[in-house]
């Protein structure tokens, strides 16, 4: 297929460098080629989460889509082809503005640059349908990634339905890195994958803990892969590319920019199976990863601090206001994703002062004990008169604390203590 | 009417004692003197919560259910009444144990010695249907104080059906007892009076914080409102006492016993509108109230701290399990009772990151804005390039950031700032 007037070698062997396969020769499956090479050219092309764009790839291919924009005479054909998809994104009157946001990018010479990058640095294009592809993102719809560049071990991306997303503040406290390493540590002990941003705080915390665990974790970046952001993070970037994984949808060369950062943490919630915000402040960007979340119907929870730290005021708006389960160890962050381990009933009329519990004690057995002194017997009728009881209800209810050695009788009465 | 064999002028002496009047002659209305004199022989010779004593005074009256109990003759008419009422407090097996735990109590002599104290400390006694009764406790059914002994002002006790409860561990940290100060006075602010239970640690704090702001605030004792407890708190009492209002559901000279600790926790969460934990272990006696708040339909509140603290655990417990709502502030604490004062819709799609809210900016005016730099103009094609816009979209927007001073034209493109 013929593609910004590309001929097919040159397509192919663009293609294949960025999808290194076991096939002798390394030669790619009829087809592979111009797919793989069609959704590099639309990561360049839109913006992340362009739902125009995610529309027309959805119901052409992206071939057949890219070669669309790029012959003017086809758009009434397209716009009466999306008018027919209803649905915001699917109106007809999208393509026109569509056409025009993508017409000043759309040059071979880009997407060629961003594919030799890629190879220069065994970067990587996952599509979907690929096992690597994480399937949550499908959730997005129409605003679903149209590709995934990365690079690190296939296993850690193939591990994203059994990750949990760690997400927080980048001026975190030395509290919210603190959890942010017990939670990181605990849920790889449970056998997940951690999910993040790369950025400073709470998100660095999240995956070096899960790289001292030994854990598989994958950073997910506004800008291209070949550009590690924050610079202060490129060493543990590096580690995460060879552990686990770094991932964008934007090609190389691309830098990060505040709405590549927002559109990024939508694949974070969809990617992960569970979203866990531990420390952010009032308006922080860790609410609108939440808020993405809340809106697949991925679960949230949220992590309680000081009601005085403005780092935990958000956490605290989104168990207000979202309904973002309180969560307070790794394993009520992994109870989010799946049954739970421990029976959490909360039996209140037993709860006890801080003195200690009475454990399954009766009402008169309480009373009863009460009544009683440590160091003068008393007998069964006064303990009657002070427990307020029957005399019958005190010498069944002394026999029971005399059975469990809380009670023992003198000769002049009874006394506490066995 | 004869009670214990006593003569009506001593009924009436020892009941008018405990309840100041303005009538000429400080004499009580006809029949309201006996009915006060057996209600307070009701909290001598019942514990606090008795359910076979709330029936029976609810049918027949304070004065003719102690005659009752007090004439052996009757009970088989009293059976076959209790069984008519039906639920488990109304059952007729009832009875026979009830009448057992009372009869070492029937003693005129107990009865005349705490109306007496009570008079030589001023303590009251309030009975149903009084204008300072709190009308919350009657939704306790059966287990309804049969009536309430006080000292102190009789506002207080009349607000208490616009009061919020402050409860928490008495091991209380800094961070807790900071917070239950803020609480508690900035309530007192909002015209609510405080509600606690006089411990140390978060109670001790509230009703403080409620004295210092000028504020009302009620204390409700496990034992005899003649005996301050905890001894460390007998200053603070007797200004709670002076200022606001001391209440227990016990005669005087009642010590407090950890069965009494839970029945007056029922009474804390009855009487007030809402109750809120502020620092609570695992297995806290707040529980305790939180449940009978949580029993009674009252709304619950509990206040997140670090998931550090094991004396936050209670409070995430409680929001996690219990549905408490968390409260953070005065102002939410307030929202428990009435009306949201302010509009909580998040706008999580705007919410942004930690470098400063971008206001009500478009997704085109975001992706400008990101598209300019502050030294180097750039040419509108190139910046339609750059944020994946077309030219009219992007000449859209850098009108509107114009307006708003966020970018200017220079003669060789656009810039940031004003």
């Amino acid at each position: 297929m013929m593609q910004f007037g590309l001929d097919e070698a040159t397509v192919n062997e663009l293609a294949a460098g960025v999808r290194p396969t076991d096939a002798p020769h390394g030669e790619m499956e009829p087809g592979v080629a111009g797919e793989v090479f069609a959704r590099a050219a639309w990561t360049c092309i839109a913006e992340p989460g362009d739902g125009t764009a995610g529309v027309l790839v959805d119901r052409l291919g992206a071939g057949p889509a890219l070669a669309a924009v790029l012959d003017p005479g086809t758009s009434g054909r397209l716009a009466a082809m999306l008018a027919d998809t209803g649905g915001p994104e699917g109106s007809g009157s999208e393509l026109e503005p569509a056409l025009q946001r993508w017409r000043p990018r759309l040059s071979s010479a880009e997407v060629i640059r961003a594919l030799r990058q890629a190879v220069r640095l065994s970067a990587q294009l996952a599509i979907p349908g690929d096992d690597v592809w994480p399937g949550g993102v499908d959730d997005l719809g129409p605003h679903a990634p149209i590709a995934l560049w990365w690079r690190g071990i296939a296993p850690a991306l193939a591990s994203l339905p059994n990750s949990i997303a760690l997400v927080g503040a980048r001026a975190a406290t030395g509290y919210g890195e603190h959890v942010a390493m017990e939670a990181s540590a605990g849920l790889v002990d449970r056998g997940f994958t951690i999910v993040s941003g790369a950025a400073y705080g709470i998100d660095g915390m999240a995956h070096r803990a899960a790289l001292a665990s030994s854990g598989l974790t994958v950073a997910f970046l506004a800008g291209g892969v070949d550009r590690f952001y924050p610079s202060g993070h490129d060493a543990l970037l590096g580690r995460i590319a060879a552990d686990g994984a770094v991932v964008s949808e934007l090609p190389c060369g691309a830098a990060p920019t505040k709405w590549r950062f927002l559109q990024r943490n939508r694949l974070i919630a969809a990617s992960s199976a569970a979203t866990v915000v531990l420390e952010a402040g009032w308006r922080s960007g860790s609410l609108n990863t939440a808020g993405h979340a809340a809106a697949l119907g991925r679960p949230l929870g949220a992590v309680p601090g000081p009601v005085t730290s403005p780092t935990s005021a958000g956490c605290h708006r989104l168990i207000r206001e979202y309904d973002a389960v309180c969560v307070t160890t790794a394993a009520e962050m992994a109870e989010l994703v799946g049954e739970r381990t421990l029976s959490l009933t909360l039996d209140l009329q037993a709860a006890d002062g801080d003195s200690g519990g009475f454990g399954g004690r009766t009402s008169d057995q309480i009373r009863v004990f009460d009544a009683l002194s440590g160091r003068s017997p008393r007998t069964v009728p006064d303990v009657a008169r002070r427990a307020g009881l029957s005399t019958a209800a005190v010498q069944g209810a002394l026999g029971a604390l005399g059975l469990e050695g809380a009670v023992r009788e003198r000769e002049t009465g009874w006394v506490r203590g066995g």
